[in-house]
């Protein structure tokens, strides 16, 4: 068994040691610009550069070493619709979304941004709480990592809302699906966070018209991708107030471009995409796994729908 | 039966309103200074102001509306010892905490407190997420509020442990008592949350002494009363770096003074004493209930026991 690695950030030794320990049967082949790959089983990538193409033409299956698969399908069909594209499920990132997700909210809730902006001015003033009823925490995309980030909120006893492509059932969870179902999501959503994956369907789903059906004063947390998040639209919601605050691990562009006015909007909260990184531990031994099962012909799990995007 | 009823703030109609709902055969006297108070079987207090102490002679008990009785027990043998001085026990409380501390916890453990600092300076820099086995929470004070507070937090995964006057056993967390105990709970712990009622022997136990025993780089969360953390001391070691950051809910003298050193220090937090709100509706169901139990001579909880003070 061959498998072609690309990593973006060129640190591929310690792929090349877990792949070793966790599946010693694979010779892993580093892929290099300008150098025709020799023919290889399969291939691990995230978001391959366009010179890449040429040598994923004829692999068996192609391993994301993320959970979303926006990056590579922007190719289209220069990935062959035949080729398997399987992406990484949870891995390690639910745990981590959650822990991002539940510090967001709490946040939000319990005002420690006004806290933060009072105490830089030296000031001291206790604020009303908000009423835990009012306060309900809307995630969109009630996937491997939705649905994780809603068992950890539950403690907090926050009214819960999901939405959803196709009808799902989640207990304690008030679920919604579909375009038709957006609508009354939004409109009871305090606190709307995007965990979708991105397609045609979804890209700009947070745009001016969605986001003003939500009440007065409300949060968007955005741990999906940038294209989820119409910028210029968020901004001017922000500025009339009708979106208190925000918290984006992700942009349009990465890294955030150093003149974006995101950065001087003091209600907004930037992490550099860090909400859920990729194990490479985990990831390897999930990857190793499902290579096993291809390579003897089982079927093999999280595979992306082509047709649907996800 | 006729209660004594005093509010710092002087806000006293809300509480008259749920004493006639929870408690109507009971009359409400609100304590005026300057005003002798007729004969009354209970008071209701926080902090006393010390012209109220001769009304507070002849009362059959003392219900307070916070957990902590170090205000009231400031004022020693002027509080007679055999006048039951009843403390309330969570009343909504152990879900503040639990919020607080899980948001504060997890701001620490993720870095959003460094992401901030560098999304100020509009720099994009995504951090390594340190070890959870090296990010032990350690929990002093395991009474009501802090056994709460430790199960809000078993579900992220941090080795947990927890430091008490006499022996404790709770799942999951290992569990410390005792002058004996401080030491070795403490040079594992790498966040030290106070949850500690303030004592003569718990007093000033956040000095400089016992937090270098924390390893270096370590967090300090109080929410229990400002006297348990030495303020200078804190300042220090947050100077050389040993104590990287910290979140205050209370302190020495409140509001916070103006030209106090911890509002120039980036790396404190302050709120305003908010971390767990006496919620009204919840102490006088928790209170009328007990004063009912009292007038038919049952035994009452929460009592504090006054040799040791809490
Ligand atoms: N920021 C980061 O560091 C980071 C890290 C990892 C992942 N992510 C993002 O998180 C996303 C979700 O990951 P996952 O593993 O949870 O994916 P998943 O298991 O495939 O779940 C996707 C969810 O989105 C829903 N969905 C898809 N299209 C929709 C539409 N048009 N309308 C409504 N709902 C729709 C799906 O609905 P159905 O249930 O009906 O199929 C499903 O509930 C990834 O795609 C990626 O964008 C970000
Ligand atoms: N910031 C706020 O808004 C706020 C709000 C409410 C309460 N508080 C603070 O939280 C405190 C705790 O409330 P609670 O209801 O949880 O009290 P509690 O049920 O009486 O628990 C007190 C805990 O502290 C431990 N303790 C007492 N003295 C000790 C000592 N010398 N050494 C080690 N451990 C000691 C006790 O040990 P044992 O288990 O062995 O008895 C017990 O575990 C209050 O007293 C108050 O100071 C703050």
């Amino acid at each position: 068994m061959r498998i072609l690695l690309h990593r973006a950030d060129g640190k591929t030794e310690p792929w090349i040691k877990d792949f070793a320990r966790y599946l010693p049967e694979a010779e892993v082949v580093v892929w290099e610009k300008g150098v025709p790959a020799p023919p290889c089983d399969y291939a691990v990538v995230f978001v391959p550069p366009e010179e890449m193409l040429p040598d994923l033409q004829n692999v068996k299956g192609i391993f994301l070493t993320g959970s979303g698969a926006d990056g590579i399908l922007r190719f289209g069909d220069a990935i062959p619709l035949h080729i398997p594209v399987v992406r990484l499920t949870d891995a390690g990132m639910g745990a981590q979304m959650a822990e991002y997700v539940v510090h967001a909210v709490l946040r939000y809730y319990r005002r420690f941004h006004e806290y933060e902006e009072l105490a830089r001015a030296g000031e001291w003033a206790p604020l009303l709480p908000p009423v835990r009823e009012d306060f309900a925490v809307g995630v969109m995309g009630t996937g491997v990592l939705g649905s994780r980030v809603l068992e950890a909120l539950k403690p907090f006893g926050f009214p819960l809302r999901a939405w959803s492509r196709t009808a799902r059932a989640i207990d304690g969870v008030q679920c919604f699906h579909g375009a038709d179902g957006l609508d009354t999501f939004l409109r009871g959503t305090r606190v709307a966070v995007c965990m979708l994956p991105l397609t045609e369907e979804t890209n700009n789903i947070l745009n001016l018209t969605n986001m003003a059906k939500m009440p007065q004063g409300s949060f968007i947390v955005n741990v999906g991708r940038g294209g989820h998040v119409s910028e210029p639209d968020l901004l001017n919601l922000m500025r009339t107030g009708h979106i208190e605050a925000a918290t984006l691990d992700v942009f349009r562009h990465e890294p955030l471009p150093a003149q974006h006015p995101f950065w001087k909007e003091p209600r907004i909260t930037i992490t550099p995409h860090i909400s859920a990184l990729t194990l490479r531990r985990e990831s390897v031994q999930q990857i190793a796994g499902k290579m096993r099962q291809m390579a003897q012909g089982e079927p093999v799990a999280d595979v992306i729908d082509r047709s649907i995007g996800y």
